[in-house]
């Protein structure tokens, strides 16, 4: 075993960071056995540095994390500061210094995932982030590599635990949407300002990392369609229930049917009971791939929290300083089948629509007669009615986003439709 | 792009590696994209020459294993043939003459993967074999590669589909166990001589395999305790109802609680219908790992069959080809922690034990001496009585193998004891 070590500098020493390096301390020798050197804590940059970080010695710690990557003796750069920059500037210059980058910044690699392979390629360096993605569960690393000789058509899954615990607790125990925000908070699921769970945006990230890998494709965020989930509520659940369904917040990336596209998404959708990810509960996070070859397969753990997020740091950290040793580099982006990203309105799925509606003879033949003029094919139709009012249930067969959108549109032109109570895709089957 | 063609020798020509030619061909574009060079099939050993195989040119096609592994312009040898020998000489001639190998021999890796190890790394050759361990599931890579940094505590897991068909069978539907077998056999999940599976070798050999790589130590296929599932009963299901359990074949590979040994095992054992593994269907296999800082993690999937093996196969194949492109070797084995596998008597669970007893007072009282005097905390007793004959349903708190032995040895020489009717495992809580 070599004994001169590795040096790893650490950007960022929060939840996740505190986790790395204390593993790194504590687990020293078995990291040492695995990589096949010892590895160091170089530094340490920090916003606070008067803030006492157990087992950091102070002399590491530094907020001049320009400075720290450009010393040109690091080995290696942790990234767990998040954000677009300046994480970004300094991953560039990382690589630019001779440093291979292991980092848990979902947004920054769905955003410039491109750029930054380009830089660590064009240096020779290594660019990992299995901890972007899901936390603890291994999906970068099964896509990238376990699933290179197949071909992958699917990814579905529920990549934000906080989403996932507010509905969760919508269904168990029937609460609101804001009632399941506050515990979610309270208890500290949801961060004070919630926009980017609740509006998607963590999941839609997540979406084109893994739809990027999977397709073999460039999908950046601006490529992902995206719905938040503040608008479901107690009501969906209901309806959801009727169908045999739960409603969770999932990210698909799909292979179009002819193969020659792809789409990647985030929306609340309504899935059967009977789906494995129906019953994925709380914060957990799952993912369900589906390959020509292997068929379908699930990962499934914690998606977020310091602990599983830095075993995902680390794991990468490990092979990134073995390739070093090595003098090689693992895989890097693989973006040549440059597939098309469709827009959504080519996605096909089925919809649960409810409308509430005028309590008169001859409203579902107009109804209906929408439907099949934008050559939307209804499955099942739920009429109830009480003192003049009444409700509409219409779930419909696979159809094309738009055209569910101009029948929606068409819908609303109708005087004996009062209005669209929800729209809900219907996913897993 | 290399546009020299890496080449590949196929040893076996049958489910799996006719499904392997058959991607190698169809998929060539992609693989050599993903690779980095094209990858070439330059030869295919098999037993039965005359056999037409679709899509593999005759000229390829050969008898003589050796000379093909010997040829020494082979870049990777794939072995899908299976059993000891001729594997064993074959891969160790192949590394002898250059090639890496990709395997999906799970007997051959329990028994030999230390030896054969050993020869790979004394070439700077590559072994790998994520198809050994339940198919297409990524397994392998994410305990060896993404919880490198990470202490793994436990893997728990379903990793036979025979057998799983097989207990499902019997919950669902009450059957026996041989008619349940019948019906394998019939639909072509149980081979025509079931014994590697029912009798759980096939299970301890992957549990074997993923003990050694999830504590670094070795352990072979002598070291795991093994118990089959043939004397499982439709009484044993009925009483894991009463429990709110299942019956499933599981796979304990466990780190004592004071991290100084380890145990590997194979047998039938309750799960709690609330664990996610009590909810894997038919011939479909997943695994539990439990690790300090990644937490639970669960993977799930087709464990078998042709087109999901070949697809473990041919992502080992692309590792493995890069591999050989960077001049570089993935991580060997890795035994350095060389921790005692400790015996079966040493393993600490708890039990489900039914008795068939007099029907007359002061047999529960007897009984729970034995159970006390060998240090065995009783968790819950039923009786049930009638005509003389009664039946006492124990579940104990946990206890050692060792210590549970040795209360069964005493409870049989009491007289009030007609017979010991069951001792079932109970895991997952």
């Amino acid at each position: 075993m070599r004994t001169r070590p590795l040096k790893v500098a650490l950007l960022g020493c929060g939840v996740v960071g505190s986790e790395v390096a204390r593993i790194m301390t504590t687990h020293a020798d078995d990291l040492a056995q695995r990589i096949g050197a010892p590895v160091e804590l170089a530094g340490v940059a920090v916003r606070r540095p008067a803030k006492v970080r157990e087992g950091i010695p102070a002399e590491l710690v530094t907020t001049d994390a320009t400075a720290l990557v450009k010393r040109g003796d690091i080995d290696v750069v942790v990234e767990v500061i998040g954000g677009i920059e300046p994480a970004r500037s300094l991953i560039t210059a990382a690589f630019e210094h001779g440093a291979s980058v292991v980092s848990a910044n979902k947004a920054l690699l769905a955003q410039d995932g491109a750029a930054l392979h380009a830089v660590a390629e064009e240096h020779g360096r290594d660019l990992y982030y299995e901890a972007a993605v899901a936390g603890a569960i291994p999906l970068i690393r099964p896509l990238r590599e376990s699933l290179a000789g197949d071909k992958v058509n699917r990814v579905l899954g529920i990549v934000n635990g906080t989403t996932n615990f507010i509905l969760d607790k919508m269904d168990s125990t029937g609460a609101g949407y804001q009632e399941a925000l506050d515990e979610a908070t309270a208890l500290g699921y949801a961060e004070a300002d919630p926009t980017a769970d609740v509006e998607g945006f963590d999941a839609a990230a997540k979406a084109a990392i893994l739809a990027g890998i999977a397709f073999h494709t460039r999908v950046r965020l601006d490529d992902v369609y995206r719905e938040g989930m503040a608008e479901v509520t107690a009501a969906d659940f209901r309806s959801a229930k009727e169908m045999g369904c739960t409603i969770k917040l999932l990210a698909i990336c799909e292979r179009a049917a002819d193969g020659g596209s792809v789409t990647a998404r985030v929306h609340p959708a309504m899935i059967p009971l009977s789906h494995p990810l129906a019953s994925v509960r709380g914060a957990y996070n799952a993912v369900f791939v589906e390959s020509d070859a292997s068929g379908q397969l699930m990962f499934y753990g914690p998606g977020a929290g310091g602990s599983p997020t830095a075993s995902a740091v680390l794991g990468d950290l490990v092979a990134v300083c073995r390739n070093r040793l090595n003098g090689a580099t693992g895989p890097g982006e693989s973006a040549y089948a440059a597939l098309p990203v469709s827009p959504m309105g080519e996605v096909v799925t089925r919809y649960h629509i409810s409308l509430d509606v005028a309590d008169k003879p001859g409203v579902l033949a107009q109804v209906a007669t929408v439907f099949a003029e934008h050559g939307v094919s209804i499955d099942t139709v739920r009429q109830q009615g009480k003192d003049g009012e009444a409700s509409l249930v219409v779930v419909t067969h696979r159809a094309s986003d738009a055209s569910l959108s101009g029948t929606v549109e068409a819908l609303r032109k109708l005087d004996t439709v009062r209005g669209v109570a929800s729209i809900m895709r219907v996913e897993g089957e």
